[in-house]
């Protein structure tokens, strides 16, 4: 196997692809159709049981590696299946499957030009045209960064990288440190935020004490005018606010923040405008609609911006960008590099220089490959198509009002629709946790119970989740291309009032 | 295209896979040729030239996507030819390039259980096989990283949550800061560590000045007595000492710090033991040598170890995981978590919320794939081969120091062999250089001339590299399981010895 001379690797990637093409073929074949479950529910003892985890000493070879393949097919999730809708990405596709191909079997690595000359362009090439959609103007470009909170984390790090040069060196002194040119540094994003704005906080020793949390307004966007007063208070404590992240789509209702009028109050106080656009910064790609424009408004007068192509667009995981218009790669390399002169022999196309990392894998050729099938209309259409089926759902929420669903927010504010489903027969307990004040957790308990019937069945995959004090609520993502409104969507309102048929309440709160 | 129902995306893949494979098994084949170029040289401008990097409004679809496909191979590194020995990774393998096709049919993402039931076993049970083979016992395990350089981060990062919890929350504030319980932290590493150290500092907010660079002996292994009078003094300036690392296997020369004998020191100051053997790990796999198990002796005494399969081993980039033997998965998740509630809800095999990131690629699957496929054994067989062609190479290279080539480190330490080549035409240059104080700079000249001329070449691909204050040298790489020793290693030197006598050397030191 290993280690014996000259073998002929072509014949064997050439029989294990027809092996692979068999097996993962059906399996997306399976995945479109309706009948099939999007997974066969197991616990993790049951998996134990019908899927060998030992590592052999010897090798099991082309044979007892695909049974492995197979089982893991079986009882994985199949996410090409539409009612996949638990969490902010898909399914990919054909050309997401094709592009990881391309980068294994060229075993890309795009930390230097020299290894990858061709993936380099395309990074280059390919966050330059999402700079420019996003109003960024003709120097703008960026990064490929593993996850959208790796995209956060070099962006806040390059911020402080370049407006307190000295932390690099030092480490962070802030006042009342002898000779500190600053204070405290302070980051502002609002409550719905996503999580990793804290944990970058948390891993550039800044803690989360660094965060103040701006509230947001009753569909979920940040409060400018709060903004502004919270960042004045701020300075006359003596701290310095550095950042500011708006975000671009929250992560439970899919608010867009209001970047242009950020971005006044951010410039006023000479802080980093950073955009968490991971999960709606796709929206730039939209053909039609004039609200996504509006959605985005200013996005050209951030520092920096996160876009997750693995999410809304479909390309596979992981695959985020983080855009600016300063120069991209000189900011970055500036801001960022470590004199690795094992490595790096001063070319300016070493995309490496700029990052956290060393070796990196090529995630920008993903997107790049998806543009080039689908063109931007492809994935305008796909972002399009997507905003209707949530607004169809939507109604179709409302509508059945009467049989026990409340929406958390009508109109839906992006492609997360949430709401609550309390079975009829159960109202009159609803009025009795309302006095006993036990209503949040009795509500977020019918939720649980009912998702947790759902995951059993395993027809549908849906996630919930809490919002500041509102008890828990189903957040229905869409986001596949090949989500029907009526067999999926309708689908999943009647199977989850099925499961509010079958679930023996009276155990539950009895 | 997209945007539309229904359409038979099974059918459009297997279409799609089809051509894929055509291609692809031509490329491996070609990486088989000797005959073949590594790689057809082209400056960024020309590649500009000869593909078309502009991203279209309507989509290209299959055949225009394949033409792009097809000539990102042909200006691509081919790293399936055991001539690139550029870097610390090689090409793929066939199983390589099937996991990946693997994750990407799934669009697997191991941040919950419930999304990769499978690819979150996988990553459990090849975690704690890894840490046992590493002798960190039944309560070993880990989390796979983008790269060794994330692996990294995330050791320092927990150790310091774990050593510190109160920085979570606070920041990072030492004394002299009033009410700190801790001084300034500093991390001991030796001055051929991997920079992904310092950086890992800098992201911290610790600085380049909390890294105390500590010497090394004369085969670049860390020196113990060094250290412990480093860190005493470190103590005695009132500093916190928190972190130590070990390498195995340095990036340069390939050389192993003493891993039991700096345990003792770090355990004796309190400080967390980590152990960077992204490079070196992979000697744990070895069947044969006593000394590799001398190499890593004390590995199971790290808190931390990382270990990047997707170097020594040949599974694809990236595959890093870092390892301990402290309860794994409890340690990580206490030590970093933040409640994001929306996403984990108390299941403790979600392995996302022990990370810095949120989603994440399955790569786990690629090393058990890999693992299952060549067994532990044939692991080993790659290993243990590719020392004996790094041994045949270093004796191939001392065979002709008369015709000017010189070892680095002889015998040279790891699966690196490093050295200069001066023609010896040169060497009346060399004595001049010599009495006029600018030997470094002109050697390292000789050595950018060769490799650059080698580069346009193609056939070959290599990298040089400085070491503290000599100059640049070659440094071959060996790690493909089908390098030859009779036509790439002596091909090498021929290669190198042939530029020599191509360069007009008047010309550039005339």
């Amino acid at each position: 196997m290993f280690g014996t001379d000259r073998k002929d690797l072509a014949t064997e990637l050439e029989t294990m692809l027809d092996m692979a093409k068999t097996l993962f073929v059906q399996h997306v074949r399976e995945g479109q159709n309706a009948d099939q479950a999007v997974v066969k529910y197991t616990s993790q003892n049951d998996l134990y049981k019908v899927i060998d985890f030992d590592l052999p000493n010897v090798g099991k070879g082309v044979d007892g590696t695909f049974e492995l393949i197979k089982k893991t097919l079986d009882y994985s999730v199949n996410s090409w299946n539409p009612r996949f809708m638990d969490k902010l990405y898909a399914g990919t596709n054909p050309i997401g499957v094709i592009s990881e191909m391309l980068i294994a079997v060229l075993n890309g690595n795009s930390h230097v030009y020299h290894v990858s000359p061709v993936f380099t362009l395309m990074e280059i090439q390919v966050t330059k045209a999402v700079g420019e959609l996003l109003n960024m103007g003709e120097n703008s470009g960026g990064l490929l960064c593993p996850g959208g909170s790796a995209s956060n984390l070099l962006a806040m790090f390059t911020a402080r990288n370049k407006l307190f040069p000295s932390i690099t060196k030092t480490g962070y002194l802030p006042r009342p440190y002898p000779g500190a040119e600053y204070g405290p540094l302070k980051i502002f994003t609002s409550i719905s935020s996503h999580y990793s704005i804290d944990k970058a906080a948390q891993v550039m020793g800044l803690g989360t004490n660094s965060i103040i949390k701006v509230p947001t307004d009753s569909c979920g966007r940040m409060r400018v005018d709060r903004l502004e007063i919270l960042i004045r208070e701020s300075v006359d404590r003596g701290e310095t606010p550095f950042f500011v992240n708006a975000t671009a789509g929250t992560t439970v209702l899919g608010a867009f923040d209001p970047i242009r009028a950020i971005a006044t109050v951010a410039k006023q106080f000479n802080c980093w405008l950073h955009v968490d656009g991971s999960w709606g910064g796709s929206v730039v790609f939209s053909n039609s609609a004039v609200k996504t424009t509006n959605w985005l408004d200013g996005s050209g007068l951030a520092d920096t911006f996160t876009l997750n192509p693995h999410k809304l667009l479909g390309v596979p995981l992981q695959c985020s960008m983080l855009l600016t218009p300063h120069k991209a790669h000189a900011l970055f390399a500036q801001a960022n590099s470590l004199a690795a002169d094992y490595l790096f022999h001063g070319n300016p196309y070493d995309l490496g220089a700029g990052t956290i990392g060393c070796g990196r894998r090529p995630d920008a050729v993903k997107m790049f490959l998806a543009w080039t099938f689908y063109g931007r209309q492809g994935f305008g259409n796909r972002v399009d198509r997507a905003l209707g089926s949530a607004a169809d759902l939507t109604t179709m929420v409302r509508n059945r009002k009467d049989r026990g669903f409340i929406l958390v927010k009508d109109p839906s504010p992006f492609l997360q629709v949430c709401f609550w489903y309390i079975p009829n027969h159960l109202s009159n307990h609803v009025l009795h946790w309302e006095a006993q004040g036990n209503y949040t957790a009795n509500v977020s308990l019918v939720t649980k119970m009912l998702h947790l019937r759902l995951r059993e069945i395993g027809e549908f995959l849906v996630d919930h989740a809490p919002l500041d004090s509102l008890p828990h609520f189903f957040r229905i993502v869409i986001n596949s291309p090949t989500v029907s409104v009526e067999r999926d969507l309708a689908g999943l309102l009647d199977a989850i009032e099925e499961a509010g048929k079958e679930i023996e309440w009276d155990r539950v709160f009895g």
